[in-house]
């Protein structure tokens, strides 16, 4: 806590779609009144970012893209809010004091913040998907180190800690994570092979950047999913399992081992999760449109097909294999999803050409230090560049 | 806890499939290893309860008929096991010390055995539905004097317990009551107004008793559990949803002010619950059927109709007048399906002659004591056939 008594917070990543809506439940439970806003972070938008960090009196200001200081630096001209930008100045966002962190920076990028806020101890609301997937066993390990709680922020994520029960580790059986199935959930294999970027990007439920509408509709999102449950759950790679369900109204399940399943259910609005995050272990009241059971009028449910979606299969080989193959299944995935977007390989590709990094890596070991992640994740990059080069200049 | 370390254990109501499920879930967590029975009551079914006696090494097994006592005497001569019949019999098994009470006898007269046992103080697993229904201010107060904890074994309300959080009554902004809505759910009640009780009885879903059976196909249950969802949860009648939801998986939800709906599902199987009543707050292992989702294929909602239903608004009315109206609703209901299975009254006529009785009966106050409970109980019953003999002598 502040001096002020104010709970002090930071939002890394606070101009995407997850870092908005921090905002907009920051000021539904009482804005600067409340908190304060130690530290928010952006990348390119800097008329967003300014604008924010003056409307929720942030102390610090940065922009990851360094080319953007002085733009920024305008923008905040006589606002009394500190501006830097880079790399290190992200570091340093996460590092400055503050007892809540909302890690929303997306990608590998994200990592080095988050775990420095990790490291001193702030409670970390997790929505950056690469400290797990990529850094799982010492991202958890610097949670743990730094006392703070890791609250998941991921809709599944957040809806398997919201029916996980305290001191019942013991008697969880499996969870459960429910899968939209994505554009594609009744596409043979032939139709999605056709596919491209502008296509996939479309999704039923969910408003989402293209990264993650594309990794919806591969069914990637998902697996990558799997991999942060094992370590945000401490879960064997049999206690995981998913479930199609079209509707996402399950958000996703914990089954115990008396034979009840616990469910967190909700419209598809990432502030419930977000403002669970925000006041955990406590709830409060969000203005949020509520679940009306008889308009749904019904969720459905099948088994996810691994045929069509080679990419739940790769999450298991990588839950199995463990090391750092989550951090090159991850690696060599955003690799293929670039070269998807640029038309330079289809849809299907991405998985095979991650399957194929995955597998030329497999000799590689346990990750002891982020500096090993972030080689595995270079050389995975590397090797998914190659592949990609190499098959256009065969065909 | 016994001398021996052993949990000691009573059962009221041991030969009713809740009491039968009971002795089978103790049986798994280590049958007479574990736990000591103190006691174990039924009714007419003598050979039942003394084998079950003999199985578990009751100390106590009562009957709560006179004039088996005789009967259970030879069944369980030699065995040691004490034997005792009636009414007092069954508060006394009711009041010798246990650590948990499965509270499974049916209908008015599991009100006294159970009172006896809360107000010593043991933990309660409510089965019975009349101790919340037509007590429910005086039973839950009588279970915070004696310093128990009172656990609901409905699979619904057990729902709800399990989908509660610590603390956190504060954001509970309603909970949802899930209904299978009976064999008639999609009849009119120009069709319903013919049933007769064969007809009625045919659950879709859960294996039960007649009274229970006409009960779901008349929502009547449903109305009954509303009433006791009040008074275990503390809820104001508008906080109290019910939905129809065919496949009774969902066992039921609770939905918080910050737009999370937590639920609880599993397969149509009471020992899920009992096992939770028994281990609460931890859980353990069951052999029980684990929910399959892919087999599941689809769970359906749609909202309950009043008109076909008017159990569920009578419930309603009962709710806002307070009072001994959950009584005056339960008895007179009781005798009308009495009359309903005897063939005097039409399936129809059970909520019209429970509503007139609590129409008549609106001026009486709350319940001081139990007696005053008793004496409403008793004039509902009263009142209720007197409409029905009327009604036969205008015919």
């Amino acid at each position: 806590m502040a001096e002020t008594g104010k709970r002090r917070i930071s939002i890394l990543g606070s101009t995407g779609s997850i870092g908005v809506n921090t905002l907009d439940v920051v000021n539904q439970l009482g804005g600067r009144e409340a908190f304060e806003i130690v530290a928010i972070t952006g990348n390119s938008n800097i008329a967003l970012l300014a604008d924010q960090a003056k409307a929720c009196g942030a102390k610090l200001a940065v922009t990851a893209d360094d080319r953007q200081y002085a733009a920024l630096k305008d923008a905040l001209a006589g606002s009394g809010i500190e501006v830097a930008a880079g790399r290190e100045a992200l570091i340093e966002a996460g590092a400055r004091p503050s007892d809540w962190v909302m890690a929303a920076i997306v990608g590998t990028a994200g990592l080095a913040p988050t775990l420095a806020a990790a490291k001193r101890g702030a409670d970390i609301a997790l929505a950056n998907k690469e400290c797990l997937v990529s850094a799982g066993e010492l991202f958890v390990k610097a949670v743990a180190e730094g006392g703070g709680r890791l609250i998941p922020v991921d809709s599944e994520h957040s809806a398997i800690f919201q029916s996980l029960e305290d001191d019942q580790h013991h008697a969880v059986e499996r969870i459960v994570l429910t899968a939209s199935g994505g554009p594609f959930r009744t596409w043979t294999r032939e139709q999605m092979a056709g596919v491209t970027a502008d296509i996939a990007r479309a999704h039923p439920n969910w408003s989402m950047g293209l990264k993650i509408s594309i990794g919806s509709a591969s069914m990637f999102n998902k697996a990558l999913e799997m991999i942060e449950a094992k370590h945000l759950f401490d879960l064997r790679p049999d206690q995981i399992e998913v479930i199609v369900h079209p509707q996402s109204v399950i958000h996703s399940m914990v089954g115990y081992a008396d034979g009840s399943v616990l469910a967190q259910l909700g419209c598809p609005d990432m502030r419930t999760a977000i403002g669970y995050a925000l006041t955990y272990p406590n709830r409060t009241k969000l203005d949020v449109e509520r679940l009306d059971f008889a308009k749904l009028a019904r969720l459905d449910f099948e088994a996810p097909d691994e045929v069509r979606f080679p990419a739940l299969r790769l999450a298991r080989t990588a839950l199995e294999r463990g090391g750092v193959q989550g951090a090159v299944m991850n690696a060599a995935e955003e690799i293929a999803f670039h070269a998807f977007c640029a038309g330079r390989i289809g849809f299907l590709n991405m998985a095979d050409i991650a399957e194929q990094v995955m597998d030329e890596m497999v000799g590689f070991g346990a990750a002891m230090t982020m500096d090993d992640v972030f080689a595995a994740d270079a050389e995975a990059r590397r090797r998914a560049g190659d592949i990609i080069a190499q098959r256009e200049m065969a065909a």
